[in-house]
């Protein structure tokens, strides 16, 4: 199931998709934490969203929002986790944590909930002083259950679903401040959706592909598979000392080909169109502003 | 008015602190959230909270829980925020994230909402595979209004309260991922009150002194005039491109004499009794379990 939030008119609905349509599951004010509180249910309340349709609404006349517009708390991500980005970015000049290129240790920073922003938000690069602000196209993992010190073995079984997420980045900010939570959590720096597909319609994760296009030019392109520290590793490694919720996300880490990575960096000014693409997820298009 | 949430027997109840008595406000499963509420709704909501006192229980006979028990979402930290803490991390070792000793600009990073632990709760240490956890004093500030660009000017009048934390860090796991969520969110590792009292209760913040003893010794002790990045400052910084939230919890930064600082470190052990002390904020204790 694919699982959304979306404003269809002056209204907020969630429900998921099917075919061309939005299935409309509950509409109002409660509809920001409906996909929170299905992820919290489980199986059992995904087959009762599946059932509590009331109606159907073309795609093409809703305004996607983020699947979960408000999270519970802030985002989980992972830094430098595939091998070709670790090594542009540790050459980039802006990796002021670390002497290591490749990291011995997942790499956990969060993003601010308020930087959460819905495919076709314009993200506000204006708010960023410095002039700095790059793109970063990944996996976001959605957790389903209330675990911890879960192995890598039973990693899989925690995870409800998946998301598209763009974790934008002002690098200067995340230079200058050495832990990275301001140069990540710049209001609408993190597009996430379209939708969240539940585990069981993604099928094997790692064969998945992300492709990040700017102005329609392809700039990464990286199948799941090639994570430094794959799903059931953050996962276990995560929840070995802290408790993780259901409707955490852990954006797991961008492949080669971020702006920083060309000789002059190549920033993102306003009007670029940044799609990032994941089979099976959608795409999650943005304009910067 | 000193805010506080509590267990009563089985029960949850919020209110705040009257003399030798909580005046209990709210029950049941509700409670949990009405602290967070009062400081939502402002100044009218701290009248009204005043007024809906229903009955009194002597404190002897409470236990009081963390102030605001689940957090809206992650505390925001700051790291390095006294000059002689910052010469004594630069100098231990452990401080993997920065070139410099004094910061050029905050650091700032999150520790996870399943952190937070109340007065009295048992600090899980052994939690730490790498035996290496540490105490940190800190003011916590608390935010009261949704705020978005906010002048050092105006940064007082967005302040809802203060409340004493303890940012509790394993040492080791804050060095070998570099970035500090895993080091410094382990379950328990956040403990937070006794009470958050409100800004026109405490006066003059940076009057304000902090003491921190480990079993009976004190360790640290400095008064908030002493943070190198002041709160209009941290407030002006972290609003300039995020927007904070009523109930957000800025953690200052610690003052010199943590473990590290000491060669050997002393590091924390199963039965180790921590205790934070602010002017007019009350004392924070734990013990390590």
């Amino acid at each position: 199931m694919k699982l959304i939030t979306f404003q269809s008119g002056d209204d907020i609905a969630a429900g998921f998709i099917d075919g061309e349509d939005a299935v409309v599951c509950i509409e109002g004010e409660s509809a920001r934490r409906a996909v929170l509180d299905v992820i919290s249910g489980g199986q059992s309340a995904v087959s009762d969203w599946a059932k509590s349709g009331t109606r159907r609404v073309p795609l093409s006349d809703i305004c996607l929002m983020a699947p979960v517009p408000e999270p519970r708390r802030d985002v989980f991500c992972v830094g430098k986790n595939y091998y070709a980005h670790a090594a542009e970015f540790h050459s980039s000049g802006f990796d002021s944590s670390a002497k290591e290129t490749v990291p011995s240790h997942p790499v956990i920073f969060t993003k601010a909930t308020t930087s959460v922003c819905g495919p076709g938000a314009v993200v506000r690069a204006s708010l960023d002083p410095t002039n700095s602000v790059d793109y970063e196209g990944e996996l976001g993992v959605v957790i389903g259950k209330t675990c911890f010190q879960v192995t890598r073995e039973q990693a899989y079984d925690h995870v409800f679903g998946y998301v598209t997420i763009n974790d934008v980045t002002s690098r200067e900010l995340q230079k200058d401040h050495n832990q990275w939570v301001i140069g990540k959590g710049v209001d609408t720096f993190c597009p996430m959706g379209p939708w969240i597909a539940t585990a069981d319609e993604v099928g094997d994760v790692t064969e998945l592909e992300l492709v990040t296009r700017i102005n329609g030019e392809e700039r990464q392109r990286a199948k799941v598979a090639d994570l430094i520290f794959d799903i059931p590793t953050l996962i276990e490694t995560m929840s070995r000392t802290m408790t993780l919720l259901p409707g955490d996300i852990i954006a797991t880490g961008t492949p080669v080909g971020v702006g920083i990575g060309f000789k002059p960096p190549k920033y993102l000014k306003a009007g670029d169109v940044m799609q990032v693409e994941i089979t099976g997820l959608g795409t999650l298009e943005n304009t910067i502003g």
